[in-house]
């Protein structure tokens, strides 16, 4: 399989599609810029929404869910909401279809809605269209909900997992009573982004904040988690907003607060989606195919016995069976492929494309030395090691591997994050990719023109950058602390 | 908030929506025919969810995901498929809004798509036309596929959880080299949702065949599991069908079989849905509010302290703490509620209303004595009990409510199921609800006539159903077994 993969140095956008396409991740689906997540990219899907999930309640969440369909009407109610969003809505204009005797089954003209149904690109506007309901006093705040949907973005260039017109997500939309509340809801969710880039996708990244052209649609603020890819590209892997009271304001959520007085809620939002399995993709695998982080990993050890008959088949079986045991008693996900069907070799070549973090090879000479072989995806080391307390040894091998993964990542990011201070230097070094930390006059108008000249964007104010005084490098007007930028996903 | 629900006796249909909106499962959103499902019911299918994902993952059943987008030629497909849904299809037509500078946001006549997509009512069509490319000999067989998704239904008149335009569910789908092979999973499905539903959702249900005209559009045969609510109505709980080789000839699905020649692939699908949670509270809630079976309970166990001040909070809160860290240690969850701006008596009709299981109170006289009082929602009793292993004590009294709630459904079920054997007797025993098992010559047009005449519909011809000589109530020619008669949700 890995001989029928393009080599990340030859050409880095058809790798990733090669791998997602033939290591069963995903694939494009005849409806335009959607795609089928199959079974083993949506396994990993699951593990991500399991621990988000538990994240979230350990912080006081709870899961609703909300309609798919939005009116027109309430999309348009907050102003820049709707103009980020108006381009990329699919509309539902009818609801019936019928036979026609000329054209077989047709729309039906006389089921037309009296107002369109937009498909969620997002769900702030319902969900304050409803909270409106739940909310009348302080005591009813704050109110912490996420949901687990499928949202609808019509994208005219689609990339499996990366940019695609449907995809899943979560969303978390919270009412709060104070300003401060608020802000530090949305900080607190950027921080659980950030351990969990870090501490289950492995993924390294920077806690910034978006500048005023990046922001989403009807925030205030929108805080990001921004990661770098091997190709030297950068990826927002999460947002979190502050929404301030704008969408209160649209829909008329207001609270009596603790002076009996009438005040508008203040509000979040923060999303997360299959995208990361995209970035997951570009950040850790290789010219052999995935690599997978362990804790995210849908299985951890193949076991992958070396037989010439049936009754070999059958003592290694019996020899691990022990081994799979104690290593199932760690919750360690086993699979053990004793499928006479098919070669030792072939199923080499299967776990190690698709990413299985240890394979684990016994053959009749093992079981006479009392060893097994253990081989790391990541680093495609292969040992020989003694059966005794395998699964310790296996469990502490998961957990190198995911800390070498992580370790690697970030060695890779700085490496390929330079300050640069005139604009002549950053346009020479953005073609090498990577993070360019620069002074930037804080105008609109700069951002745009570094954009159109470089292709490159302001990735975010970083959130524990130092102060630094310096001058913009393209307008040498005063700027208080660099800011990052990259050409972006 | 008792106080203030209908009673079943008066208006079951208003007792059901009162409850459903009083304990805070779900409303009705501004969006015609759709619901959000609020915390408190969202918990609960999360629990289903769970259980049922496991039950799918213990028989080989892997998730993916599926576009929510079908393209209007692949649904007209199959003609039975598309004839039984295209009067409840939501329909996209268009992609893009834009500013009128009259009429505000309208839809951009110019983004009008060539053909267009349909919201899944379910995916059978589009998923089989993905199965085209992963099918091409035995070996790719079988595919054993689920999908967790929303679809759209377009309803006229809807009820909560019951009937709604938008809901949540899950869809198996699979593929087979035989129709053995195909017939077995349909079976397997159904016994597992039969499982589901009598072990967890403490629901009995009767495993049964649908008639031709109550099958599933696009079926060659459909399961179900029925279940009796306690107003005497029938609700379909389940479906899971066999659909023969119809999707894989209407989408081209072939393999090559074990004799080298080339085949059509056999087919099953397999649903449940929101609308269980609907099943659960029509079955077990009562006068006082819901009443949930502990195993789908998001909270089993309420622990409200009885103090006077915040000297005796204290002193509750460390006489607990052991008594919740054991509840705990055996995976039952607690919530011990010191929020002392609320009363006990509001905490007790709050946890009622909402079918906490188990209610623990403890007072200064229980500290002095060693014991708690613990109440159980199902049959309201309160018991004084020694706090010595009391999370043992918990734990049975749990179970026991479990098996209660379902031998309780099971004694109402069979109360209300009577053999009658005139049309006479039926039409007059159909007023008093209930399953009726009758003889039925086996032809649509009786099956219709009876449907006219008395609105009750055959739920299922009962799969473990005794054969037994007879005569069609309607027209008297013979029928070898009794079928089961109600009206239905």
């Amino acid at each position: 399989m890995a001989e029928q993969l393009t080599k990340r140095g030859e050409d880095y956008a058809k790798w990733y599609n090669d791998l997602v396409l033939k290591a069963d991740m995903a694939e494009h689906s005849d409806v335009r810029g959607c795609m089928v997540i199959k079974p083993h990219g949506y396994a990993i899907w699951e593990k991500m929404q399991q621990a988000l999930d538990a994240m979230f309640k350990e912080t006081g969440h709870v899961n609703a869910y909300f309609p798919l369909f939005i009116p027109k009407s309430y999309l348009a109610k907050e102003a820049s909401h709707v103009e980020g969003f108006a381009k990329e809505c699919a509309v539902v204009t009818h609801y019936r279809l019928k036979s026609d005797p000329v054209h077989g089954v047709v729309v039906d003209p006389e089921a037309k809605l009296e107002e369109e149904l937009i498909i969620r690109p997002t769900s702030e506007t319902i969900i304050w269209n409803t909270y409106r309901g739940w909310v009348k006093s302080y005591r009813d705040l704050p109110l912490l909900v996420n949901q687990w949907a499928n949202v609808v973005r019509w994208e005219m260039r689609t990339r499996l997992f990366l940019r695609t017109a449907e995809f899943l997500w979560q969303e978390g939309h919270t009412a709060h009573a104070t300003k401060a509340e608020a802000v530090a809801e949305t900080e607190q969710m950027l921080e659980v982004y950030r351990r969990f880039a870090e501490e289950w996708l492995a993924i390294p990244v920077i806690k910034g904040i978006k500048t005023a052209s990046e922001r989403f649609a009807g925030a205030e603020e929108t805080y990001c988690i921004e990661a770098l890819m091997q190709d030297g590209k950068a990826l927002q892997a999460g947002t979190s907003h502050f929404l301030g009271q704008n969408f209160a304001k649209a829909f008329d959520v207001v609270f009596t607060n603790k002076e009996n007085k009438q005040e508008h809620v203040w509000a979040t939002s923060w999303g997360v989606s299959t995208r990361l399995i995209g970035a997951l993709i570009m950040t850790h695998s290789d010219d052999n195919g995935l690599v997978l982080p362990p804790k995210l990993a849908p299985v951890h050890v193949a076991i992958v016995p070396i037989a010439k008959n049936a009754e070999q088949m059958a003592a290694i079986g019996a020899y691990v069976e022990p081994v799979i045991k104690a290593l199932r008693a760690k919750g360690i996900v086993v699979k053990f492929d004793d499928d006479d069907t098919k070669k030792p070799g072939w199923k080499f070549a299967e776990y190690e494309f698709k990413g299985y973090p240890v394979r684990i090879a016994i053959g009749p000479r093992d079981m006479e030395n009392g060893t097994v072989e253990v081989a790391r995806r990541d680093t495609m080391e292969k040992q020989v090691m003694q059966v005794t307390d395998i699964a310790d040894k296996v469990e502490h091998l998961l957990q190198a591997i995911q800390d070498n993964l992580y370790q690697k990542a970030l060695a890779m990011r700085e490496a390929n994050t330079r300050a640069v201070d005139s604009y002549a230097e950053f346009k020479e070094e953005i073609e090498k990719g990577g993070f360019l930390l620069a002074h930037w006059d804080g105008t609109a108008a700069t951002e745009e023109r570094i954009k159109e000249e470089t292709k490159a964007t302001i990735r975010c104010i970083p959130l524990n950058g130092p102060t630094e005084s310096g001058k913009c490098m393209v307008t040498g007007d005063p700027s208080q602390r660099r800011v990052i930028f990259a050409r972006a996903y």
